[in-house]
Parts: structure tokens; C-alpha cells; sequence
């Protein structure tokens, strides 16, 4: 089989940007509307978001989460009632201004994110600490008005889950902020397939209105940083602002502790990033909307069509399922589902019958492993494994090639030189001045203060004034 | 046990509109949001949302559809783009101006319904015969611009579900739009157990831009009609609008026949006034967020909670079971679960236990049957088949004692006199002229001319010209 079956995409080496606009168009994920940065999900990408929403909603749920619905529209003087939040979110918000031929007494935003209407629901429902912990999460689309927009990564409208909480203590909310977001760290590792470094926001890129921001960071093929997940902790800043208060076990008013916390269909944006190749997408078995497909070989042979049928219906118990019985070629249906990223793909024909075997083909390495007919489900569950771990080690190797420790600005400006993206390890005294200046002389901004940190000299790596903070610096999607 | 636990909502026959906003309200389905018309889903309510989504998109799934997700906005010039359409739902769209502080080239509506975008993609990925049948659906809300709100009857945002497909020719189309009719009547009738008449609307009350549209009307306790689900015909009319055409087998180019079905959280409404009682919801067993709640009586006395806990264990394999062991008194429970609508309520305490038993309540009619506890499961789901066989028969009833034949305008006055709602069956010449003529001296408006029709004579109510149809009058809400 020829090495690249797949002519019509740009090479990812030649132009990454490109690689992956093709890529999400050929594999049939999304096509454009009419509106800048709104874009459709057709079947195949939204039953990626939907394999991704219910693995996530079960975690929720298993750590008591319960599921809610809010409008989609925020009244003005409810937006405005945060001072940080509102400048944060203000000046990307969809103003809608008439209800049909009316103009709208106050004008009302589309939710760029929810804070706002939790708290007003807070404050109305909260009113003793039996009331607390109020664990609410919602599924639904928000809207930024960006400039700049890129399917998945960038839309004006994009899917996520907003998780709001509500809790007696600032530990007890300080504990459900790194929960959630090491669910995310544990989701984005063992079902996605894409390592992250778990971290805190330094103070000037935390999210509007929070006291602490965590976030999960991957790197992606091309060495830049996609930002996968956060998780933030308000204290109780909100709740001032909105009145929510609570009686608490000594029948004294105080305000809760409140967290929030979200992922969002970006998260596509990073498997694709990840784990794609010259050939398409490479999907992780776990949320992948056809994880086994079977493509009859020779088909017009006696038996070969039934032997397909057979082993198609008895791996749909177990996984997803696709037997393309079509009359297009195997050579065209193999680079079909490569494109489409399916993870394994099972050929059948003749010869295999009469020796009661099929060949399996995985998606990231096309290594082929004849198996017994047998027991193909257990090889099947064995195989999709072996790609589960074979992308996670392929990711892991990836960003540790890119991945370099620097002590000047002038190692890092070496380091990156000629385009060659990747993560930056170095020290940080502190100072926003400083986070700056590496921005402006090195072009890589401060990714997060990695929970896990490395010693890697004393100094900070701007200012040399002594250092006790490690930075992943990067560039960031 | 007292008749009347509860004693916080009004009595439905005193006034039936509080009494439902009493029992939202009272049994946690919603509360209200600073936006007129755009209401709060609390975990309760948006669980029973869940449940109708995830059992109707199974039905859809299994007739071939795939779940999309199209972009909320809607471009002015695209809405405008099929006439009838426009001037339908124009005048109550919320029209978005700004993005951040800057006015957008063109104004952009919030989606009321989709048949525009769904045009605008079809157009796209519609090219020959090959591409057909396109069968789509999307679950997200949509917005109209409301002036009498109502939760769940009425809201400006609303959750809903619209399918929309394309078919190489119209009787293809035509059985598509029938088909999904009947899986939204089976659904009330054997799902949320509230019986439908399915039949098609009069011209007058067709969607916009539809060249038929068949709805299920369902009779609320008050006599009231709720139009419950609509699945409507285009013919070609938009695919001509949108330019959408295909080459069929022919190699004739030609314009694709389209459908579009939708049913929202009005059902919710629709399961609270067809079901409900002054002690609050009732809710049918298939959608209830809890199907059967376990009480301990004497929980303090010793083996109580543990029997309960083992019991609730046992059950929660095969049911949505919650067990309350809180400290509030049995007698509480019971009323709270009530409010709430669980279909089956177990009490289970130190002389059952001793025995063997428990003792189950069904919530529509407080029967208590003393079960073994050695093949609980098995008595659980027949008394849920029970409560579900029980609500149905019920809610029939009602219709049957509430619905009337009548010949004459006269006849339909003093039947409804004195504010006794219901349907009336009665003759219709087809004119417009007479449809609005009912309405003005009956009060009445034409609810749909039935599949099944009788004949009740031969001239129409109105003007007593040579009659064909029979329709369905009634007040709708």
C-alpha cells in the first residue's frame, strides 16, 4: 500500500494551519456558515462531542453533579454587576437590542459564560448550610465575538460544559476547583490520549472575576500550547457582589465559597492537533464515533459479504461498529477512514475466511496483526488499547522533544529560533513586568506555574532577581 | 392519612392557571430568571428534560437519523430568504445589533427555528441522488420574542428538537412527515401515557412556508387543548428558495422534497396539566427523574435503614430509585414526593421487615399493595406498568366526558357554557370564513381536522353549506 493514500490535504510539515483546515473539512467534522466563527457540526464531529459529553457528564455526575439549564440571555445590569467580570467579558458579548420590531427596554447579552445567572439563581435558592453544597453543571453553546476565529479552537459559538458551585468553606471550594480540574487532567490522559501539564494561571491571565485560575496545558504536533480546561476559584467575591448569603452551623450570615469550571469543544480542536497526521485524523478509541471498521476485501466472493455481516454484528455489542459494504474500492475506503481517523481497521477477505482470520490495521501506525475469528472481540478491546497507548506515548514523546530548560531570555530566542515551537521551562520572580518582557523579546507567553515544579536555577529568567517560581512558557493556540 | 398533604398549592378546580404555576414552582422544576419568559431548569426539571430527550432521540436513532448541531444566528438576509417564512416568524425574533461595542454589518436574529440554516448547509452537501435521504436532527433552544409567557407553554427561549430532511421525492417526503408524527403520538400514548389525536392542520394555521402540517393535540384536565407535536410537508418550496438541487437518477437536475418535525419542553406542560393533582405532579414512570422513592418508617428503630439501603441497592439496577433517609418525619416524605410526582412510593419499617414486606403506594390513585421483599423488583415493574396503564385511562377519560358533537354554532355555545372546557367535533365547509366566524361566536378555534373522521352531518357548523371535513374545535394554550 502506497505510503500517502490520501492526496487532497496540505502535508502538516508544510503548512500546519492549512493541514488542519483540511483536515477538519475532508474528515466531514464541520462545515462554514454564513457567519464568521459559527460553524456547523455535521454528524461525524458532533458525535465526537456527543461520545466526549457523556463520558465527562458520568464523572460529574459520580462526584454529585447535577445537570441545569439557564437562559441564554443575560440582562445588561446583571453582566455589570461584577466589576472584574464585566470588563473581562464586555467587549466580546452579542448585544441583542429588539424583540421582534420592539426595542428592548434594557439591551441583554448572549452568555459568554454563566457566572452571572448562577448567582442570581444562588441567591435565590441558598439560604441555610443545608442548602450547600450546591454542585450544578450545564451543558449549552455560549457566545465571544472574536476577531479571529478557527473551527473548534476560536468560534463565536462553541459547545462546553460550565460547571457552578457553591460551597460552605473556601477549602471545601478550594478541593472541588482542583477535583474538577483534575478530572479534566485524568480525562484529557486516559480517554483522549493527550498528556497535559496541570498548573495555575499566573495572576494576569486569570479568569475575569476569579481569585485562582487552574488550567490543564497539552502540547500539540506542531509544539504550541493549547489550553484544554480550567477550573476557577472566586473565594467569595461573587457572592458579595450578588447578596448570596447562607446561615451557617452557628446561625451566623456569611457568604459562600464558589467555584466554576468548563471545557468546551476545543477539546476537538487538541485530538485533532495531537494526534492527526499527513493522512487525517487520528482518533482515541474512547470517543471515537466508529472505533472498528470492517471493509470486505474481494466482496463479490462467495461468503466474504456474509463473513463481514457476521463479524460486524457480533463487535456492535462491544464497540462501535462500521461495516462499509459499499462499491467503492477497499483502497479508497481504507484512505476514506484513515482520514476520518477510525482506529482500527478490520479487512476481510477470501483467503482470511478459509483460515479463520481477519487482518486488523491500527490507524497511528498501520501495523497489521492477523487475528483468530475466534475471539476478535478480546483482540479487538486488546488492539484498541495498544492504540489508546501507543498515541498517549507518541503525544508524551512528542512535547518532551519540545519541551527545553532555559536560564536567559537569550537561551530561550536560541532555543526557538527558526520556528521551532515547544515548551520553555524557566524561572519567574513574579512580576508582571517580567512576564511581559519575555513575551516581547522571546514572542512565548507565560503558560501556567505547573503544579509540579522544576528547580531550574534561582534567578528569574527576566529580571535575574532571585526566583522561586518554575513557568512553562509557550506559544499558545 | 389525611386527603390533602399539601397544603401550600391551590386547589386545581379553584384556578387551575395558579395551581399550575404553584406545582412548577413547588415541586422544583424551574424558577424564574430576571428575563421575562426565559426561565431557570432546576436539577428536577431539566432531569425529566433529559429523560424525554434521551428516550425520543433513541426512536429517532433507530429510523436512521443523525444528530447535528447548526449555529444559533441567523443572518436578516437569510431569514428572508423564503417569504411565507419571514412574515411568520419575523415579527417575534430577538435581533442581535452588536458585537462588543461595534454595530454589525448586518443584523443577525437568534434562531427561531432552523429550516434556514438547515437550507443554507443542504445547499452545500447536496449534490446527487446518492446524497439522499438527508435525515437530520438538532436538540438546542430556540428563541421567540413572546409577549404572554407561561413556563414551559409558552417561553421566549424554549428547549426543543427539529428535524429536518431532505428525499428525493415527495412521497418519501410526505411518509418521512408521518412517520414522525406517529412516533411523537406513540411516545405521549405509551411513554408519557397522555393520548393524542393525530390529524392535520387547517390552512390557516399551517406553519410558514409549509404546504401541510400535521400535528397531536392532547386534552389538558382543564378541558384545554395542547397542541403537543408538529411534523410538517414543505414540499420543494424552500429548496427552491435556498437553490438547493440534486441530479436523480436521470441525470435530471431537480429540487429535493423536505420535512421538518418538532416537539419541545411544552410536553413537560403538557405531562403537568394532563396528569397533576392537588397534592402536585404525577409524573409517568418512563420520564419520572425518580421512578420509585424508598421511606423508612421508625428509621431509628434497629435494621430499618439498613433493610431500606439493601432495598434501594437491590433496586436501583433496574429503576431510578432514591432513598430518603433524612430526618424529616415520614409523613413529610410522603407529601414532598408527592409534590414531586414519584409514580411509586415504598414505606418500609420494623413490622415489615419482620415480615418480609414492604408497602407500595402508586402516586395517582394511593393504592398500597403490601409487596414481598423476596421479588420486589418484579412487583415494582408491574406497579409502574400499572401507574403508566392507570394515568393513560384516566387522562382518556377525561377527554371522553369532555369531548362533545355538535351541528350548529348554537349547539357549541351551550355546550361550553359556563366556562366548561372541551372538544368539540363538528363539521367544517373548508372556508376560512367560517373557521374565524367559530371562533368569534364559540370561542373556539379549529384544532386540527382529525386522521380519523366522523361524521356527524352533512352541512358545516357555521353556514350550513354541503360539509366534508370533520374538525376538532377547542381552546388551545
Amino acid at each position: 500500500m502506497a505510503e500517502k493514500m490520501v492526496e487532497h490535504i496540505t502535508s502538516m510539515d508544510e503548512d500546519f494551519a492549512q493541514w488542519y483546515t483540511d483536515t477538519v473539512k475532508k474528515a466531514d467534522l464541520i462545515d462554514y456558515s454564513s457567519i464568521k466563527g459559527c460553524m456547523i457540526f455535521r454528524p461525524y464531529g458532533y458525535a465526537l462531542w456527543e461520545n466526549i459529553r457523556k463520558l465527562l457528564d458520568e464523572k460529574f455526575r459520580k462526584t454529585g453533579h447535577e445537570n441545569v439549564y439557564m437562559p441564554m440571555f443575560i440582562p445588561e445590569s446583571l453582566l455589570n454587576k461584577e466589576k472584574e467580570h464585566v470588563e473581562g467579558f464586555a467587549p466580546e458579548v452579542a448585544w441583542v437590542t429588539h424583540g421582534g420590531s420592539e426595542p428592548l427596554a434594557e439591551r441583554i447579552c448572549v452568555r459568554p459564560t454563566s457566572e452571572t445567572l448562577f448567582c442570581e439563581h444562588y441567591a435565590n435558592i441558598i439560604r441555610s448550610y443545608r442548602d450547600l453544597p450546591k454542585l450544578y453543571n450545564q451543558w449549552c453553546s455560549v457566545v465571544r465575538w472574536e476577531k479571529t476565529t478557527r473551527p473548534f479552537l476560536r468560534n463565536r459559538e462553541f459547545l462546553w460544559q460550565e460547571g457552578h458551585t457553591m460551597h460552605e468553606t473556601r477549602e471545601e471550594a478550594i478541593e472541588e476547583t482542583l477535583q474538577m480540574l483534575n478530572i479534566y487532567a485524568d480525562f484529557h490522559e486516559n480517554e483522549l490520549a493527550i498528556p497535559v501539564i496541570r498548573g495555575e494561571k499566573t495572576p494576569s491571565d486569570k479568569f475575569a472575576g476569579a481569585e485562582n485560575t487552574y488550567c490543564i496545558e497539552a502540547m500539540m504536533h506542531d509544539g504550541k500550547a493549547l489550553q484544554a480546561g480550567t477550573s476557577h476559584f472566586f473565594g467569595d467575591g461573587f457572592a458579595k457582589a450578588f447578596d448570596i448569603t447562607y446561615t451557617d452551623r452557628n446561625n451566623t450570615l456569611r457568604h459562600p465559597f464558589q467555584t466554576s469550571w468548563g471545557v468546551s469543544t476545543r477539546m476537538i480542536g487538541g485530538i485533532i492537533m495531537t494526534h492527526g497526521d499527513n493522512n487525517g485524523l487520528v482518533l482515541p478509541p474512547a470517543v471515537a464515533p466508529i472505533q472498528v471498521v470492517i471493509i470486505p476485501v474481494a466482496a463479490h466472493k462467495p461468503g466474504v459479504i456474509e463473513s463481514a455481516r457476521k463479524l460486524a454484528d457480533e463487535l456492535s455489542g462491544r464497540f462501535r461498529v462500521k461495516l462499509d459494504d459499499s462499491d467503492q474500492s477497499p483502497g479508497w475506503k481504507y484512505a476514506e477512514y484513515e482520514m476520518k481517523g477510525v482506529p482500527l481497521r478490520i479487512e476481510i477477505g477470501p483467503r482470511d475466511i478459509e483460515n479463520g482470520v481477519c487482518v486488523t490495521v491500527s490507524r497511528h501506525d498501520r501495523k497489521k496483526v492477523t487475528a483468530d475469528l475466534s475471539d476478535i472481540a478480546d483482540t479487538v478491546e486488546k488492539r484498541l488499547e495498544e492504540v489508546r497507548a501507543g498515541l498517549y506515548e507518541k503525544a508524551l514523546a512528542n512535547r518532551e522533544a519540545r519541551t527545553y530548560k532555559c536560564r536567559t531570555t537569550d537561551e530561550i530566542r536560541k532555543t526557538l529560533a527558526g520556528g521551532k515551537d515547544g515548551f520553555i521551562k524557566a524561572m519567574w520572580c513574579g512580576s508582571e513586568e517580567c512576564e511581559k518582557k519575555v513575551k516581547e523579546l522571546c514572542g512565548v507567553g507565560s503558560r501556567c506555574v505547573p503544579f509540579e515544579q522544576e528547580h531550574i536555577s534561582d534567578v528569574c529568567v527576566c529580571c535575574s532577581k532571585p526566583a522561586k517560581l518554575q513557568v512553562l512558557w509557550g506559544i499558545a493556540y
